[in-house]
């Protein structure tokens, strides 16, 4: 079991009171470098800065000027407009605990300022409601998103207090809580919002501010869902997850980002009242999900109508919605359940989810985003609906975007990648935990004393992991090592030798002296991937993945001539090119045969084209070499 | 070419002025009883009434009502309620000319009663716009639906016209629509529907009353489509056609009904104004539709949620959307192909959307219907989402629904059963064209005098087709007969034994004297499909067609413990089963190996179950004995 943290104003995302790790702040992970330093760069000098002028330039942050000086105004943006901002401030927070002082924290200190000027006295605090030319408070729970408006808020303030001491959002955040609670607590209003994100919210506030009645009403809105609070839906209740008790469901459903958010929450009320059957509940729901429900980019949300988890095995390729938000609230969810119980699987969807979902939203140059993550792109037609302020006015298969009507996904990928240190490792009185793999120094203290590990790696091109203990007390400790689930054949050398190593954490007690190394290398040949037969969508496909990468075939790297519609694999000459790079040889097939008009009947024999070995990308920098298209599950030869 | 038609009061629906084919009314084919004759009596007897049922007591006929008051009253419905009051009576009126007076005569007179009290003194006639307390006439044309309600204002009118000759209802038609050509001529507004409908009718409303302004009218409204009139939308132009002109179209895009309806429009502009190119570019576009777009049920549209189609090769069998009325909308479009052409291309899919589609959307009792015509269905889950009104408030993924918040299927199959003996033979000078086959008496008149011909066969159920001639004129006349593309080994017998013929029209011509029989056998074997592989959503599997009938394997038929997902054919087995039924030989996969828990990896080698023989149904009889899980396409056993 853990211990517990003395200093509270460390900057940690998530702090349990009680399950198997303890996480680490954010000052303790110093990335230097490499895939996720460069990508925690970026965001820094460009996703936050370019996020920033949008905010400002579409009013958003606007709208909370206005909304303080108490005069009349007309709202600019969607319903939940206020909430980019609010997740800006919590990027900004975490960029500020990771890396120190900048010139974001004057943008920060200023968004903070407003915010306190446009809360209402009661603790209200939403632009687009309330005021007496508004649409009142609260009545709209369907899409009105107040209270998914407090609960980015809440994170933020939360975010706010832990990265910078700072009280400032914190009040507010507790005065908007307290205003919650009293609304819709016992004897008061019984309703859940349409978007859940609340519950998550209101129990980190709990543990930052010791004040049990959060937690309380965290508890009142996880139980509440489910009940039937919301009216009828043309999506159905399962929409926003108002179908089934949270304790009672055994999937997740309906709108992804609204299933993970809830499910990230819930899974913080049972830890913190030892609810055992709903914590049970909830990792059945994540085996489930993982199972039946996810892509092999980690991408959740099979519809694009309602944004939404499909029937199980309902996974198609070329219609997978996979928001890049929904990939955020996976790893919210993922995070929680792993400090619960410690299991490798959950940080390995982590990491197979920061890898091709996270890292795939975001331009090299950090200007523009994907907000849906297909994983097959059949056409290059077609632009991307603009308003007239510039502003793509679609989520879905619009390539990446500067910015969206609905502009969730690019500041949820600023949050997350300020915080990605966070992920990394844990520590508890024993030892250290490592999680994920990044070039990093991780400062950690266990009941012995100081562990510092410097971890020197180029993951994920190579496989060769090296830690250094930097310090370490003169009694043993335990370290451990996630091997990932793709990664058998695995070996750790702990200083005699490479040693096979099974998958799951690897644990190494002993004593160590401070320059001790130990090895770990986990096999990097690109793979071949199948996918289970009742996955109707991707039958007689492959995929190919490398590490924690899955990989694509994009129209770019064909010869000109070729379709990537008809394109077939021969697994049988393997996978790589002379110069090692991950590669497939594939024929090509002529489409002067085939079914020609009706195309169910009649088949002529096809000639086929050459056989040529073409480079694969991976998935997260596909689309950054102009118009192409694109797939990642590749049909293979001699099927039908 | 045709002959002129003397007599505009026939009831025949579409009456181009030049073209291949001439179409026959109603009365002239009178259908004995057979597949088709079995629904037309449920039309008359049970989907009508139904449907009337409905609009009477949700008030949509109340809207009329209370318009023609003058009072200021709540509009009851969505913007297109007046539409579905419109179909109705078009339905109604094709019933009358049918099968002759009955006690839907009274409705209808009441309902044309309401309308035209209803009408503005300027001929406009909306129950949703315009008055004081409403919006401004004209002020959305996005989702207004004031000119496709319009639009099916105008064909009940000339359907009504042409099947009792009265011109009560197409006195309000002419005066709407020459409020409509004041409105949208020449100097007025430049604008087009948001929904194609308008146009159609108003080529229809030239031909009925010969006032060339309406078909002048019809063709500014095809012309403008497709140069950008309407506003920016988040589905892109696309859905609702306005991306591309439609000369300049190459295929079907955008939201299904409302492309057909436009398509089917276009036609009849085209054919009226000797616009040839403007023809080649909608044949260019049916062929496309048909090769990449299409499902094997004739069904069209792949998206959920914008009712779409998707790109080429996107059918996806479990999220297909296939709604009802766009397989009414592709028969009006292949309809005119046909009429113009004489191909016989056109009249396969009128029968294969005929018998998969419009056949498939009703229930057996006629009382419920399909609005979305999905081709495997994995979940028994979930009741449909009705509201306070007993109304379903979704279209697609629901099972048959007694009635719709969007109602338009029901109405929309009603119209076409009623006017299903125009689909089934032309007539020119020269002789008389077989297309559909069913059970019937066709009385025509060629140059030389009055064909009558006996149909007499249990087509779908058996291929053998017996065509006496009761009346012919001494001199010779051609007969042709439609034989469908799937059937390739068709025989016909003219009286010297069967001779083998292709398929495509085949022609007799020859003079015939009464109790000459002529016998067409068609193959009905049942039969494996094959999708074209760029088809990636059926990769590896197969269906199975016998005649025009697509077939479904349904849960039930399944033994205890099977689950559908599990099952794979094994085409060698052949089909059919001891009794001669169309049936599958599958084994069923022990899901107890496979992949466990991460589906994209590690797969163990998995018991097969027994092998056994399955019934397989015809799909549009699916979903008839209580909740079950179906699929048309089905796995082969021995791919990946």
């Amino acid at each position: 079991m853990q211990s517990v943290r003395e200093d509270t104003l460390d900057a940690i995302p998530v702090t349990p009171s009680a399950g198997t790790l303890v996480p680490l702040p954010l000052s303790a992970v110093a990335i230097a470098g490499g895939f996720w330093g460069e990508r925690q760069r970026l965001n820094r000098e460009s996703i936050i800065p370019h996020a920033v002028s949008w905010v400002n330039r579409l009013e958003w942050v606007g709208n909370l000027e206005k909304a303080a000086t108490g005069e009349k105004y007309e709202h600019r943006g969607r319903e939940f407009a206020d909430s980019e901002v609010y997740k800006l401030i919590e990027a900004m927070s975490w960029e500020h605990a990771r890396s120190g002082a900048s010139e974001l924290d004057e943008v920060l200190d200023a968004f903070i300022g407003k915010l306190a000027e446009a809360q209402d006295p009661d603790g209200y605090l939403h632009t687009l409601f309330g005021r007496p030319w508004q649409q009142p408070r609260y009545s709209d729970f369907k899409w009105g998103h107040e209270l998914y408006c407090f609960g980015h808020l809440i994170q933020s303030a939360v975010a706010n207090f832990r990265s910078t001491g700072s009280t400032k959002l914190l009040d507010v955040a507790t005065k908007l809580a307290d205003h919650v609670c009293t609304m819709f607590g016992p004897g008061g209003l019984d309703k859940v919002c349409g978007h859940a994100e609340i519950e998550v919210a209101l129990v980190e506030l709990f543990r930052a501010t010791g004040r049990r009645r959060y937690l309380d009403q965290a508890k009142v809105f996880v139980e509440r869902r489910g009940t039937g609070t919301l009216p009828l839906f043309e999506f159905g209740q399962a929409y926003w997850q108002d179908d089934i008790p949270v304790r009672a469901a055994t999937v997740l459903r309906g709108h992804a980002v609204r299933a993970l958010y809830l499910a990230a929450g819930a899974v913080d009320v049972a830890v913190e009242t030892g609810d055992s059957e709903l914590l049970d509940a909830l990792k059945l729901q994540w085996d489930n999900t993982l199972a039946r429900r996810t892509y092999i980019t980690g991408g959740m949300g099979s519809h694009h109508m309602d944004e939404a988890f499909g029937d199980d095995f309902v996974l198609p390729p070329d219609r997978s919605y996979c928001e890049t938000c929904a990939g955020v609230a996976s790893i919210m969810f993922s995070w929680r359940l792993l400090l619960a119980t410690g299991e490798a699987k959950y940080a390995d969807l982590i990491e197979r989810t920061l890898y091709n979902i996270v890292a795939t939203s975001p331009s090299a140059d950090g200007k523009s985003f994907f907000y849906a993550n297909t994983l097959h792109q059949r056409t290059t037609a077609g632009e991307a609906p603009l308003n007239a302020d510039g502003v793509c006015i679609r989520g879905g298969s619009t390539g990446r975007q500067a910015w969206f009507e609905v502009s969730c996904c690019p500041p949820n990928v600023a949050r997350t990648l300020a915080s990605f240190g966070g992920y990394v490792a844990t520590a508890d009185d024993e030892g250290v935990q490592i999680h994920q793999y990044a070039s990093s120094r991780i400062r950690s203290k266990v009941a012995a004393g100081h562990v510092d590990l410097d971890i020197d790696t180029e993951y994920p091109s190579s496989g060769r992991i090296v830690v250094t203990v930097v310090a370490a007390p003169s009694s043993s400790i335990n370290l451990s090592f996630r091997v990932p689930g793709w990664a058998a054949g695995a070996t750790l050398d702990t200083g005699s030798g490479p040693k096979p190593v099974g998958t799951g954490n690897v644990h190494v007690n002993q004593t160590f002296q401070p320059g001790h190394q130990l090895i770990l290398e986990l096999p990097m040949q690109p793979r071949f991937s199948l996918p289970d037969d009742r996955i109707d969508a991707v039958r007689g496909c492959v995929a190919v993945e490398r590490g924690p990468e899955v990989f694509a075939l994009e129209s770019v790297d064909l010869p000109a001539g070729w379709q990537l519609e008809n394109v077939q694999v021969d697994m049988s000459a393997g996978l790589g090119d002379a110069d090692g790079s991950v590669a497939v040889t594939v024929r090509g097939l002529n489409r002067t045969g085939g079914h020609s008009g009706w195309p169910f009947e009649v088949q002529t024999p096809r000639k086929s084209m050459d056989t040529i070995v073409v480079p694969l990308v991976p998935y997260h920098s596909w689309a950054e070499r102009g118009s192409s298209t694109m797939r990642i599950w590749i049909p293979v030869a001699s099927t039908l």
